[in-house]
C-alpha cells in the first residue's frame, strides 16, 4: 500500500478540489492528478467522481476509511516511538456535528482536551444524514447526531437531550398569541425555520394539535436565527441552552411555557480509532451531559 | 409559456428533490416528473441534472431566472389588481448572504420590512462565489458579498465595511503573546478558521509580516466560532460587531489593538426585480451602513 497515493486522495476530498489539495501537499496540481490516476490503476477502479467538489466512489470511500484509521494509529505510535521532528500540533480529528451543538455546548466540552493534547479539530456542520454518511465513508472520525444506531465498525454513546423551546419577542406574542388565542393562530404567525429539512416546528405544532400550513422564513444559521427572533421577525424553536440570557432578560419568551421538544444527541466514533479519539470520547462522556443539562430550562408561565 | 411546468422546475430545485417538490405542490411525484419531462420536450434540452440534489442545466437556470422575475412582477400586479384570495403572506424572496452578515446586522436591517410588507425570506449562506453564481443563475433575488462587480442584469450597491479583529481569551494571549513576543509566535498559537476558503487570517498575518504556516481548527459556524474563542481554544478573526459585549466585558481581547482587516460588503439585486426587491434595496441602503458602523470598534491597547 503506497500511502503517498492515499494521502493525495484524502487531500483532494478534504480540500474539495485538486488545486487546494496540491497547495496543502506542496505539490503541483498535475502531480496530485498523477497520484490519483496511479491509485486508480492499482485499485482497478475509479476512486473519485470528477465533480466540483470531487466525490469519492465506494472504492475511494473504503480507502479513505482505511487512511483515517491508519492516521489515528500512527499518532499513537509516534507518542510511544518518537520519529524525528513532529512539532506540538500534529494531530487533527475531523468531526461532523449538528449546527446547534456547535453553537452551544461543544466548545466548552472539548476545550480542555484541545489544550492538553494539542488536538486540532476540523469541524463540519451537516444535516443529520450527511454526518452519518461521512462517518460511514470514513471521512470523519466521529459525529454528533440524533440517530442512536451506529454504522458498521463504530459505536454510539448517548450524550443527553437537547431541549428546544418555542419562543418569540413579546410584541410578536401580543400580536399573534393574545390572551385566549386558539390553535389556528399558528397559521398566521410567521415562523423562522432552520432549513427545509427541519421538522422541529412540525413536531411541536403536532403536539399542540395544529396540522395546517404556516408562513415561514428560512434561516440556516444558529446565531442569525436568534438575531431574527430578537428582531421580532418571527417565532421559532431554539435550544434553551442558546438563549439562557435572552430568557432571563425577558427579550424572548416561551409561547407555551413548559412545552418544549427534546432531541437526543449521540456521539458516534470509530471502534478502533486510536487513543486520541478514545480520549475525546471520554471527555465528551464526562462533560456533555452536564452542559446539556443546563439547557433544560423553561421560563415561568407569564 | 406554461407556468405550471416552470413552477415544477422551481420547486424541484428549491426543495432539493422531486419528493419534497411534490409535497410542496400538493402533487404526486410522478406528476412532477411528468411536468419536468414535458418542459424538456418543449425546450428541446434537459433542464435538470438528475443528481441528489438535482441541479439545473444552463437552460434550466435561464428558465428559473425568468420565473423568479415573473414572480416578483406578479406580486406587484396583485397589489394593484387583487385577484381572489391571496392571504397576507404570499411573497418570498430568496437571498444569499455571507454567514457573518446573517450572524450580525442582517436581522435588525430587514425586520421593519418583513413586518410592514409581510415579506418572508429564504436565506442561504454560501461561500462568496457560490452566492454570486446563484445570483447569475436566477436562483436568488439578491446577494450580500464582497464583490463589487454586478452580474449581467443586476446592480451592486456598497453597504459598508465589516471590520474583523484578531482576538483571543486573556490566558491564550498570555501563553502565546506575552510582552515582547515576536512574529514567529504566530506559528505556535492555534488559530480558529471559518473554512478552507477563509483567507482573512492570511491577510492579517501578511499585514503583520508573517508568511509561515500556523496550526488551525476549522469551525464553519459564526456562533460556534465565538464559543471556541471564549473557551480559549484558539485565536481568530471575528467581526467586531459580533463581539461588542465580549470585548466590553474583557472576555476577549485584541492581539494587536487597532490592527483589523476591513471587508467591503455589496448588495447585489436584479435591476427589474419588482417593487418588493426595490423596497428591500432601499431598506438595506438606509439601515445597513449605520449597523455596520457600530462594528468599527477597537478595544483600547492593554
Amino acid at each position: 500500500m503506497d500511502y503517498k497515493l492515499l494521502q493525495a486522495l484524502a487531500a483532494v476530498v478534504e480540500q474539495g478540489g485538486f488545486e487546494r489539495a496540491a497547495l496543502t501537499l506542496g505539490l503541483s496540481q498535475s502531480a496530485v492528478s498523477q497520484r490519483i490516476k496511479l491509485l486508480e490503476s492499482r485499485v482497478g477502479a475509479p476512486v473519485l467522481l470528477r465533480k466540483a467538489p470531487p466525490v469519492p466512489t465506494p472504492a475511494g470511500q473504503r480507502l479513505l476509511n482505511h487512511m483515517q484509521q491508519v492516521r489515528l494509529l500512527e499518532r499513537d505510535l509516534l507518542q510511544d516511538v518518537p520519529m524525528g521532528e513532529q512539532g506540538g500540533w500534529q494531530t487533527r480529528l475531523r468531526i461532523a456535528l449538528n449546527a446547534d451543538s456547535l453553537a452551544t455546548w461543544w466548545a466548552a466540552a472539548v476545550a480542555p482536551l484541545c489544550e492538553q493534547q494539542g488536538l486540532l479539530l476540523d469541524l463540519l456542520t451537516d444535516d443529520q444524514e450527511v454526518g452519518l454518511r461521512r462517518m460511514r465513508s470514513g471521512e470523519v472520525a466521529g459525529c454528533v447526531c440524533a440517530t442512536p444506531t451506529p454504522v458498521a465498525g463504530a459505536r454510539a454513546l448517548k450524550l443527553g437531550d437537547m431541549r428546544y423551546l418555542a419562543v418569540a419577542r413579546s410584541d410578536l406574542l401580543a400580536t399573534y398569541f393574545p390572551p385566549g388565542w386558539e390553535a389556528p393562530a399558528w397559521g398566521q404567525a410567521p415562523a423562522i425555520v432552520f432549513g427545509p429539512d427541519d421538522q422541529l416546528q412540525h413536531r411541536f405544532l403536532a403536539n399542540c394539535g395544529y396540522q395546517g400550513e404556516f408562513p415561514y422564513h428560512l434561516c440556516p444559521s444558529s446565531e442569525g436565527f436568534v438575531r431574527m427572533l430578537c428582531a421580532g421577525i418571527g417565532w421559532g424553536m431554539v435550544p434553551g441552552l442558546q438563549i439562557i440570557q435572552e430568557l432571563e432578560q425577558g427579550l424572548l419568551r416561551e409561547i407555551l411555557p413548559g412545552q418544549g421538544v427534546e432531541v437526543p444527541l449521540y456521539w458516534h466514533y470509530w471502534r478502533n480509532g486510536g487513543r486520541l479519539l478514545e480520549q475525546l470520547t471520554q471527555q465528551l462522556a464526562s462533560s456533555a451531559p452536564g452542559l446539556l443539562g443546563k439547557g433544560q430550562v423553561s421560563s415561568l408561565p407569564s
